[in-house]
């Protein structure tokens, strides 16, 4: 028996304690569902704020503002008087002392524990490089606001490179763009920077023209936005086409560095193309702390680096573990996988089960085991298109962009965040600007590897 | 003379050439007031936005985002059609052969110069620290947008610090915050910080208490506001009183460290204050373009760091070069100096009469000297409170604090951000909140120095 620490000492009460791991959707909707249970709850996060990550990639391109896409995770819970955040990053579990092991804390404080009676770790995934980390120094990945930060300073910093590029081929190569996978973020990062070119910067540069721009999207399969039919696949490629994006389906990125990426072509033959920025969404893989939680429990992660649990998303073996969302590989009741996608709604859906549970478990009711309703998949691709895939119906075109319009403004969790979104959404629509088109602390991109200084 | 460089050639016209250097208030009104004049003009800035200084506090405290204080510079001058845009660096000044040397240009390149007829030179100027610039690492100053995103992270981190940190007096330091310096930034600073602890964050925490915060204004000077009149000095500071803001007056800081700052009484005597959070907003000193300005010119900078100009606002004996603004000490035709207070009002003016100045010159006018019209001081203390001087006529409380908000929105750059800064104070207003409370990338407090990575 380990002696309370600090962190567990301070809890006011005695009642059972369920600590959360992680404030994005899946954690965020755990929480929310056990506001009227009798427990204490803990939720433990690296950051203060709560990410809506789908819009992430409008920051990426100065259309949104950091804030607009974040929402303090005390401002989530103010009124929930049963939770208490705590700023820390997890590092471990002691599944047999139920404890999670914090390697920092926002006081400086390292090597903390935290007990907990029921835990539930929802760490979301992150793109990873198909082996090559190295990359990432070239090609910032879009998953995180410092990512999205990192890319909006390159994309504009590219262009006024190009403003001051004497020598044409040097300028082209700040002009071209590689967007690296064709998901939805790829899709619609491509379609943003192309838009941003031909569109919002039309008028801004006097020597470089940044309609001549190149935006390549780069996508292993043989069609953009693969987990969607093959009818909206050709109209999403139309739209992007359209737009001066140049999708290379069937084509695969094999090295990256600061001034060139060179592509393999579905012949086989590596062409090298000369091009100053490069966007990474591709290659998804579990969070590290889906490893942590395994090694603890004796297991193994699977290829993406997720931790199986079972139909009711615990642990085999540990009823009081539960993990969700993207980390996760969920088996069925005999033991074989059945893998959901990577979305947030799914993310969402896990995050309030595992919350229905544990009030089932104390008010000793039965759960059925969890069951993923799929309300669609919606991509957008630039200013007024979209497509829908909602459960069989496809739209495309403007409805389909209305349709994920009202759908994302309905989830932003605050709603004073909800407001200016759609405010700026109507500004930069109507005026075909963007307000947040602010580079960091700028410094010369020769230096890259570099992280540019965030600013927003 | 020297052959014409990249950036010389790439210029389309033969018209005269001014060079502006420096995006700021006085920066953007020269080039404005040039949009008629048959000049060719090229701005050049390290950051590709021009930052509303008198706002800079609000982010540094959440209230507003960056996005909000900046305007994209190409933004502004869209429709100007005789203007580039050149994001750069100026290192120097080749005033016999009319040339600017820009240390890095937005591709890399470096060493670059840029040929002109006519300059001029508008660098502002920065927070000194008493001859000690290791203090900026434990005190950041509240002038740039990475400044102040900075602080917001400390401002922020330190409070949720405090609600991980079991023992009661290192608790009581992170809830100290000292803000150096008490004219209107400090004063607005201070003041924002006590509103944020005992309002916004009211019910944010579970075991810190933010309403035990303490900030404490360090002034030098026997009052706050010394640039106002007395009265009005004493309003504010019974403003600030009310507000939980500790006055410090004819205090000195004599050390900064991570952990504690040393003040010295009117009494001489020097007290240690555990303290984890700085702010600098004292020592105002020129950019070190004047020092720059002036040894090209053999010249010398005064005590602030400020090159002497003629009443006409230019370098004695080169009568092509202006400098303008917080960088400039202003003398009469005699020689003597005529000092004008560090406003943005005295930059604005003075960017209007140096376009007006080339305007003149190409017409064969004559242009009388400048002369500063005073349309008062203003100073905000919190929500709803502030102190103006309007020509005598003195205002204080909530009209004073109408006046405040009207100027400031009517002199925000863009129309989009002032609807949007108007919508996003009148929900904050409203509700008490800060919508952009993001703390950066969070990394331990302990490895201060550290500049966390800004993330708005």
């Amino acid at each position: 028996m380990i002696a309370p620490t600090p962190l567990d000492s301070r809890r006011r009460a005695a009642r059972p304690h369920v600590v959360v791991v992680g404030g994005g959707f899946g954690g965020l909707h755990a929480v929310r569902g056990l506001r009227h249970a009798p427990v204490d709850v803990t939720l433990v996060d690296r950051q203060n704020f709560s990410l809506f990550q789908p819009l992430v990639y409008q920051v990426a391109t100065g259309a949104l503002s950091a804030a607009e896409v974040a929402v303090p995770l005390r401002a989530v819970f103010k009124r929930q008087r049963n939770v208490r955040v705590v700023l820390g990053e997890v590092t471990g579990f002691d599944l047999a002392r139920r404890r999670v092991l914090l390697g920092r804390l926002a006081n400086g404080g390292r090597g903390e524990t935290l007990a907990y009676d029921t835990l539930v770790v929802a760490g979301g995934s992150q793109y990873s490089y198909f082996g090559h980390p190295e990359w990432e120094a070239f090609a910032p990945q879009l998953k995180s606001l410092g990512g999205a930060l990192d890319i909006r300073g390159r994309v504009l910093g590219a262009f006024e490179a190009a403003e001051v590029e004497p020598d044409a081929e040097r300028r082209a190569a700040w002009l071209t763009f590689v967007v690296v996978g064709a998901g939805p973020t790829g899709v619609e990062m491509a379609g943003q920077i192309a838009e941003l070119a031909r569109d919002t910067l039309r008028r801004d540069f006097r020597v470089a023209d940044p309609r001549a721009a190149r935006v390549l999207l780069v996508e292993h399969a043989p069609r953009v936005l693969p987990q969607f039919p093959a009818s909206l696949s050709r109209r999403a490629q139309r739209a992007l086409c359209k737009l001066g994006v140049t999708p290379l389906l069937g084509h695969t990125v094999v090295d990256i560095g600061a001034e060139a990426v060179a592509i393999r072509g579905p012949d086989g033959a590596i062409v090298p193309v000369a091009a100053r920025t490069s966007v990474w969404a591709a290659g998804v893989t579990a969070s590290p702390l889906a490893a942590a939680l395994a090694g603890a429990a004796g297991a193994e992660v699977d290829r993406a680096g997720r931790v199986a649990v079972g139909p009711d998303l615990t642990l085999r073996g540990r009823p009081e573990v539960l993990a969700l969302g993207d980390m996760v590989a969920v088996h069925d009741a005999t033991g074989a996988p059945r893998p959901l996608p990577g979305l947030a709604p799914v993310a969402m859906q896990e995050g309030r089960y595992a919350a229905r549970l544990v009030r089932d478990r104390l008010s000793g009711r039965a759960t059925a085991p969890f069951r993923y309703r799929d309300k669609g998949n919606l991509a957008t691709i630039g200013r007024s298109r979209a497509v829908a895939d909602i459960r069989g119906l496809h739209l495309s075109g403007f409805p389909a962009w209305a349709l994920w319009l009202s759908v994302h403004l309905a989830y932003l969790a605050g709603f004073q965040n909800r407001l200016l979104v759609l405010l700026r959404w109507a500004a930069s629509f109507l005026t075909h600007g963007r307000g947040a088109r602010l580079i960091g602390a700028w410094s010369p991109p020769e230096e890259v590897p570099q992280r540019a200084r965030d600013v927003a």
